[in-house]
């Protein structure tokens, strides 16, 4: 599979390395505003550089990975659906409905097939938890709870161009949630404070939130998160059910364990998502490199990201005006 | 301290143990509707079967452990307090707030130490959390995660009796989400669903629930309940801040772990409340005979059943209406 | 049962809390060569002090419990078992063979039950893997490894008088070691070095010590003693079998994790046997009380404190000739 | 670095791997007795198929990474040390000393980089340990312990051709001792028992075995070693010291955690060395190319293949003759 990359900044770096160590896949081309990142990286990988428009034009290309800044994710992903290639985008579409419906109705003209970077859902751990799930471990799953932090606040200025913590951050947690619950949630409430920087709070923000979840049948699910853990990115998921229940834990560089002063002492968590994910990015690929080859769909498609950003929309609403938004009237 | 306990029950049969392994105090007798019970109680432990009314007539005796049926609580304590003894009372006070008002009052007006059986207060791990808190262990606390699960429902008829999940159960997360937030609870959204028993449903309960607190500097906290917790008593919290983040953990018999199938594999948690708070329910007695020796406030008071029974209306309001409650709101 | 105890030092006071704690035992007086101690714990559980000699003409003296220093055992048991006395002797008998075998004559002839303070037996977490043993969790059980380290060690001029490391302190690991292999062992080997204190060499001892026992069947036993663990009492055991492992854990006093500066942290193990062993001094009350009711035999008898010995015999002589002992040879 | 492989067995396709995904490196041809299979791997990796004594011929080669069968492992390092070329050699170079020392001789006289695959000091966590040792986190090391046991025993008929356990599994440990106790080693005592098959024990072997290494400074190390644990591949190490310890731990596919029917219970360790040692492997080759650019000494080298050898012979010996072994009367 020959992919090309769009975007050649921190995260296009690493999903070029696990194209490379692929044995079915190509990095074809890279390309990205910034040509001397594009030349860097096309370096590294014994590759070329080419404009996202060559790379539209080149009909020996298979697919498009697009990891360019968001407000550019809708127009390459219609240009990559109406040329016929597959599509490995970064998560959001973008960051309003409206548009993201947009880029859904171009690639319901134009199928190819089409994965969100929804890196947590190729994670051992979370794929461990979700297996466990679906084969009965626990029962019946009746609450679900999302532990979700960042090991520091973003600069206020990303804040103002972020969309807001929900369709920032927790729009990974939804899209846990979503996965996990397994059926239609209802109602979204959400609570938050700026207690870390306010320089967030004067950007509009919050830096810390809680959100819980209602799905159809009962199920709840609690959100938490917080965008400074000065220990290290903490993602934990627990699922409780009629016959159990169900924990990941974070995860540290080894495992080697400390007595003496002042206790018994493990290593902190990985510090953050690309050490803590690095297997998740490398297994999104090998998922996208199948889906492609054997015509399924992917583990997350274009329809997944805008759910998660209707729950967004809805918690974004429910802070505002303190009170349970039904999710059926996001729209 | 020579104390009489009201009720030989369960609850009842702990505190006489905790008593009488206490190297200054005294069990001076025991009362309870049941004479039976109180008999084997009182011959069990060597002292005598007094009634309620010759207990408080009783100018030897020093004070009333009043573990009797919930609806006895407030009228017991009334009478107790105005025949100048120390009381050691069983959560709830009564289950309307009210009553509970009324209580306090009388209290006020006889001003005797008066401890109320917020047992957890007083286990080894929970007070070590507090006092790790206290000591700017964590920095700034920011927010609170309280799960906190039952081994199995109650019978259905008892839910009918019991006033709700958050007056019998929740009551006792409030009174931890308030110690260890350590501010006012300004806000209060709960959400419920009836997952594990219809008849609770039809009894006009919830079985399942969870409730976000905020606080006025903006601290959040998650409590998250079920009825029924097929591995045992679940009972842990999570307190994050800006300098790390304390956990408890749930405690078992022993630490001895198994390799082998399925796995590693260590024991279930402890079963139920006597089993998991055995320590705390002698450490209580022993700060009720501390305080009243010495003077002090016990660890919990009457005051404190008082604010956890409003958190316990809100959530319940909350649930009905839907939307977040201010606790201003609830008088 | 009323028990009377001769020694009112630190494991002397352990012994008279667990008795007034038992409901079916009575102190019903404590000696001690130093009249004070004695006084003082004998008001403290309301008991009266009497001379050795007057606890054994005491015809409503049920029991006796030899908590006096090391070389008054064997003759104290000797006259409680003539004087028709239940027994629980601290261990060691004796820190000689023959002292003990004496000993061993007189019990015989005098049929008493006679329980010996090796107070591990007793200990919840190695009764739970002895009875796991029992049970097959494992299958057969291949090999076993005690680790044994004290939290500071003894003065010199203790180390002189104790009989040396394998008599005073290995002792307890043998008699895990033959508890839970539960065959005879056949051979020993020793090594030893003194690294924390030079006194103790000086002494003529050890600080450091290995030893390696093989059993009948060829079951292999490995025990590694320290004399100081900065970190508290460290005691584990870890039986490995055809089906499986089973591992003991340290205790510590609460299971409260911090994570943050620097790692994920949990308190260090309880510090020394008074705490570690709490739990297993309370029960071994209970069994010895039990023993004498029901005419079984204890846990641990005065035999297990004769072949405890042989094995400390042939480690010494193991460590002194830099060969493996047969343990045929010790006599 | 331009790389020959000699081997494309098991463990030659997982070096094939590394040296693929090293940035450095080039896999320049593959060979092996048994053509089909070196074909294969050349194919896999987009190489060629060389001869043994091709590939020394081949000036444009830089190194050769031995992984064929033991016995031939000395010639051909012998060969490429004459040739010129770098060398990572599997371990043992050879089953007996006389033949190792032969190898060394020919390697000092021509010397060129040689690593030898002690992949074990190559894993993070073993890693990890020894830093911590090398920066005094535990003060003086006092004792050591390595648990070291494979999940199913090899056939009776390999057990033949192995050297005995002490060579062929016992190795690595002894390697691991000599390089975190740090300071000659004086003395060896071994026991060793036959009870996982009958069949071991005819072909002379032992399949369970307990070993004492002292050092001159009187630090003590006990080796556990099994040769079948039914739960995977069990691997730890505990660093005793004056100020502390340090314990690895086994690593399992995931870390996530099960509460319910029996207990909590987490995942098996990685069921043997290709999955434990995965990381080790792809180290071992980026510190084999360091090594060989910057000219310094590999982390393992033949000296240690000697070494560890003189202590397996050692063992034997004082497994056979019942009495410790001063490793000096070992040539």
């Amino acid at each position: 599979m020959k992919i090309a990359l769009i975007g050649a900044g921190r995260i296009g770096k690493v999903h070029a390395l696990s194209i490379s160590q692929h044995p079915d896949a190509i990095l074809s081309a890279v390309a990205d505003f910034h040509t001397p990142a594009a030349e860097a990286l096309a370096a590294e990988h014994g590759t070329r550089v080419l404009s996202a428009d060559a790379i539209f034009a080149d009909g020996d290309i298979d697919a498009v990975l697009i990891a360019s800044s968001t407000p550019t994710h809708a127009d390459y992903l219609e240009q990559a659906a109406r040329a016929g290639k597959a599509i490995l985008c970064e998560k959001p579409i973008a960051l309003d409905l409206a548009r993201t419906r947009d880029a859904l109705q171009v690639l319901e003209a134009n199928p190819v097939t089409c994965a969100l970077g929804f890196n947590r859902r190729h994670d051992p751990q979370f794929a461990a938890l979700k297996q466990a799930l679906v084969e009965g471990r626990i029962g019946d799953l009746e609450t679900l709870t999302i532990i979700s932090r960042d090991p520091s606040p973003p600069p206020a200025e990303y804040v103002g161009i972020s969309g807001g913590i929900f369709r920032d951050m927790t729009i990974h947690d939804f899209d846990m949630a979503r996965w996990l619950l397994d059926e239609p949630i209802t109602h979204v409430h959400a609570e938050g404070s700026c207690l870390i920087d306010p320089a967030i709070g004067e950007a509009g923000d919050v830096d810390t939130a809680m959100v819980t979840l209602t799905t159809a049948s009962g199920r709840l699910c609690h959100i938490s998160n917080s965008r400074r853990a000065c220990y290290g990115y903490d993602q934990r998921i627990e699922a409780f059910g009629s016959a159990g229940m169900l924990q990941t834990q974070n995860e540290s560089e080894t495992r080697l364990r400390f007595t003496g002063e002042p206790g018994q002492v493990e290593e902190k968590p990985k510090w953050f998502f690309l050490e803590r994910y690095a297997e998740a990015y490398s297994r999104e690929i090998g998922d996208f490199v199948d889906a492609w080859k054997q015509g399924h769909t992917p583990l997350a498609g274009a329809i997944d990201g805008l759910e998660a950003l209707r729950l967004a929309e809805a918690a974004e609403r429910s802070l505002k005006e303190g009170r349970r938004i039904a999710l059926d009237d996001i729209h």
